[in-house]
């Protein structure tokens, strides 16, 4: 790789449903300079998200579908090689907004994140310590409102957010259930997690290992798949339930709209909430979750898995595998 | 009627769905007695609400069902002629859960209120100072949380419920949308309950109505139906709404869980929150609520309906009777 060249994804056709590595190309692109004000950033990991599917899907979402031939948006972790502004130093290592490339020309308003966790590694700051942390954070403590002694269930328990709801919801005094997709994810979640309980969802018995489970109730869902995982959840739903829904993994495609069973009826009965959050929306959060989570992470409260995928060229397959149950833990592309 | 018996009207079976009146029998039963402690209660208004649908089905439900051969829980408002408690004089008036019966023997602890509101009629006090206006008044202040300049949509905008919750919301300086199902009650909405727009949802151009009325979005929705007219509604939703479950008339049985189109998404993308309440549960919030009701309906802010059918022998029909749609207004029977 010279350095006038570098590498970038970009969408190459708009999926229905799930991305496939068919709809991205590698392109080789001229190096990015940084205009007057604007720092250049040499990225070392590439975040990949299950909310991805929703960035390029051209149905209705909370921001802007990626256009055809743009780069793919994403989160990523590097540090600034080129500063033309004051306020960031070459040598920064830094977290934002900086798309499936090697290297990016942004305006300092695109950066997250100063990372000060210099002991932690740079990886965790897109994971435990990013978006994926602080989703959980902010979902589990703020709209799920958990107590001491309530039970939480997680779906996705094994997942990059799920394990860190699952573990601040133990750090609550909560009882905590996981539902997973595999033994070796169970496991994870029994052994490394600390979950009380984790149940298979693709085991035969998934619906009498739930109800064994669950037979005390659940005080608060927080659901990361939406479909029929949710379904077979909503009858256990306690007086008072919270659901967090924070994505809908298991359903692949939203248009036309897929069926499922009503679930006014457990909403009013149970006088339960059922409550959509997007973590963007709450930046002013960010802050004080990071600063929990570093010092759950430095006092070995939370643990976090990883799953680093080598080179850029990984990327373009690499969401249509998270939904295809691949990783074990955060995914992340290392390009630097 | 002599005064040594007085009639009542019992659970004769189970219903599936909606009672009928063959599921009910009105009998004559010894005039009851009021024991130590008791009073004896002279019934002259029977209420009439949708949840009793859920009060005699089997199926899970927030309160236990009616036994067969017991007398039909219900609202009722009247006075006290006998007393043998201290603190409840004889010809005070009052409202509870004195069934649908002529007299009711009972502890003081099943009264609800001492109606105060002797200036408006006795009726009143089942309705827009009763369980529909405080339901209306908790469900849209506390749940929905309106804010001036916001848009409220309400389904059963005609309703004993839906009509004040319309009200309420218009004083808080929102803007008001009413679905219902008749002419006769889009006319009312508009030209008695004071709502912008009102929508039929029985015309065969609904959707494109709503679409019209919906083109700036909303952010509260009181459902009191469910089913497919929330179906339509959803895509409406603002950023940041609130779907207040308060009934679920539209759908007729819960068992098996009927099928609709899935809501997570929705939910996801809008960052918005659906819940439901009993209002049973909040009965500190009464008094607050019956106060702002009361100085409201003096100053003409609030205007109410009532469908008042005269004889306990219209009672076994008239659950039907709300399913059908026929009522304008709070259904009530007339008993003394």
């Amino acid at each position: 790789m010279s350095d006038t060249v570098h590498r970038r994804v970009v969408l190459a056709s708009r999926p229905e449903g799930i991305p496939q590595a068919a709809h991205f190309r590698i392109e080789q692109a001229p190096m990015p300079h940084p205009a007057a004000g604007q720092v250049l950033i040499r990225n070392r990991f590439l975040s990949v998200e299950p909310a991805m599917r929703g960035w390029v899907n051209a149905a209705a979402n909370y921001s802007k579908p990626v256009d055809i031939g743009e780069v793919m948006r994403s989160f990523a972790a590097g540090e600034i090689v080129e500063s033309n502004h004051p306020d960031w130093a070459v040598g920064t290592a830094v977290t934002g907004m900086f798309g499936w490339q090697e290297y990016a020309a942004v305006d300092p308003s695109v950066i997250d994140y100063r990372i000060e966790e210099s002991d932690l590694p740079l990886s965790a700051s897109l994971g435990v310590l990013g978006i994926n942390g602080i989703t959980a954070h902010y979902g589990l403590l703020k709209i799920g409102e958990p107590r001491a002694g309530q039970t939480v269930l997680v779906s996705t328990g094994a997942g990059a957010v799920g394990s860190i709801v699952g573990q601040i919801a133990r750090l609550q005094g909560c009882k905590t259930i996981a539902i997973t997709g595999s033994d070796t994810k169970r496991t994870l979640c029994l052994n490394r997690f600390g979950y009380d309980h984790a149940v298979d969802y693709k085991h035969d018995d998934f619906a009498a290992q739930l109800a064994q489970t669950c037979k005390d109730g659940i005080d608060i869902y927080f659901d990361n798949t939406a479909g029929a995982i949710s379904d077979a959840v909503m009858p256990y739903l306690n007086v008072g339930a919270r659901v967090i829904i924070c994505g809908t993994a298991s359903v692949a495609s939203w248009d036309p709209l897929p069926l499922g069973p009503r679930i006014e009826r457990h909403l009013l009965v149970k006088r339960a909430r059922m409550q959509g959050f997007v973590i963007l929306d709450h930046k002013d959060h960010y802050p004080a979750a990071r600063a929990d989570l570093a010092r759950w992470v430095r006092e070995g409260l939370i643990r976090f898995e990883e799953d680093i995928l080598d080179g850029i060229e990984q990327a373009p397959d690499a969401i249509a595998g998270l939904y295809r149950g691949e990783n074990l833990g955060k995914r992340l592309i290392r390009v630097g």
